[in-house]
């Protein structure tokens, strides 16, 4: 089981230089989204089958930073949600999600998020979590792990090991997941201290911050998990599938802010009901 | 039924004295609710069935509003979620919550918010709902409808009218509420929109701002819903209980951007299946 530790075998030139497109890229992405927050936002949307607002505030932000990447990463493959898929030669790809959590970002919430990652081929080496309302930048990964935002500049650090019954928990059902994949949710949640619903991509973020325990979610997408995963780690965590495998694919996601916590979920998920 | 109107009968010294005092105590909060915030906080627990922690920042929070209070306004009483009930000469009962939705709060995200308002005998006049991580301050009544925080300011406005089917939905469910309750709230919830999950008092600022079209929820104390019902009502909403009378003792709680969205609503809420 790879989990993407933390590898520093990239040259240190190239580590710093993509530290700062990142960020310029978080800079970028954080114009067009406020300039929409909380206006009158015409969304259609992509699937008739569930509520998913796609607004200008997404395509500007994307397009915002595919302008960079442009010219600072021509030799980069892209990986964007709004619009898709660019080859490159440098076995980097970026993965850009412009606004994750659509509908927090449509209700005027503060936890939806701009999701900045840059892969190789074994997963996410850098990532950012950004939410430009606050002014709040999580990042980690190239041996980065620190937020900064109205408090000033902190170093990240997942929590310590405590039983399950101790642990906060964090989670977008009921929104998500089919019936069977929210009894698996169930058998966590219902053993856990609390449990908190819908805050997107900041759940992660708070994982690495040290305040929560675990996030499980079903039904993820590539965009949706890279810049994640690499916070996660870079903190000292540990982000999978449900299947205990890498999780940069999407799907089922199980964040965890140690090994130990991550195996007794884990465990859970899987269908054994536990003590 | 008495929706507690916009009324200007105070004399303008007493509006001007009153919001002066509610925005010191409002900064007053914020030191003690940030100082604690994402620490690791030993949170114990008022209630054994359900978690409701209570930290040093909550009570340090009340502690620090109770002495401006002490100071500038003696006269008036105090009704406060930590330290409970201080009578009055004035008529005028100033209501706090110094940390509203604590749990939000444990898991270090950006959506409690510190609750002051105040009442007269016809319920409240003035309410802020303050987000001091955001720096973000939603005040409404005595002539005022404003938000300030990191866009600077802006006038508070609540949605028009729009049929059920595209109206957003906010609650604590599924993590309050009896069985009777809940069904009560999907009744609506299945019509609407969209639904989002667990953000406590900040819900109740989205409405005012125009965001959101609803927020429904039970098991209410007054410090939890009196702020909101100012701020809301002076923003052009509507804040009743389930039966469609006066909100301001807490209880079952529908908050609405207009009459017409609050109509439907309370006829769902109240058995009826709808078209």
């Amino acid at each position: 089981m790879t989990l993407a530790p933390s590898r520093e075998d990239l040259p240190a030139p190239l580590r710093t230089a993509l530290i700062e497109v990142a960020n310029r890229l978080a800079d970028a992405a954080r114009e067009p989204t406020l300039r929409h927050f909380r206006t009158a936002l015409a969304a259609d949307s992509k699937e008739t089958a569930r509520f998913d607002p796609v607004t200008e505030a997404d395509r500007a932000s994307e397009r915002a930073m595919r302008e960079i990447l442009a010219e600072l990463r021509p030799q980069d493959a892209i990986l964007g949600e709004e619009y898709g898929a660019k080859p490159g030669t440098s076995g980097l790809t970026w993965v850009l999600d412009p606004i994750d959590g659509t509908r927090g970002y449509l209700i005027g919430g503060p936890t939806w998020g701009v999701l900045i990652s840059v892969a190789d081929e074994q997963g996410p080496r850098l990532g950012i979590i950004d939410q430009p309302y606050i002014g709040e930048r999580f990042i980690g990964g190239l041996g980065l792990a620190e937020v900064t935002g109205p408090m000033g500049r902190a170093a990240l650090a997942t929590r310590g090991p405590r039983p399950l019954s101790e642990a906060l928990v964090m989670t977008t059902f009921p929104e998500i997941g089919s019936t069977e994949e929210a009894a698996a949710f169930r058998r966590v949640a219902d053993r856990a201290r609390l449990v908190r619903y819908g805050m997107d991509c900041y759940a992660y973020a708070l994982v690495a911050a040290g305040q929560v325990d675990l996030v499980i979610e079903a039904g993820l997408q590539p965009y949706d998990v890279q810049a994640p995963i690499a916070v996660i780690t870079a903190a000292g965590g540990i982000v999978t599938g449900w299947d205990g495998g890498p999780a940069h694919d999407g799907g089922r996601i199980l964040a965890a802010a140690n090994p130990a916590i991550h195996s007794e979920a884990l465990a859970l998920l899987q269908g054994d009901a536990g003590a």
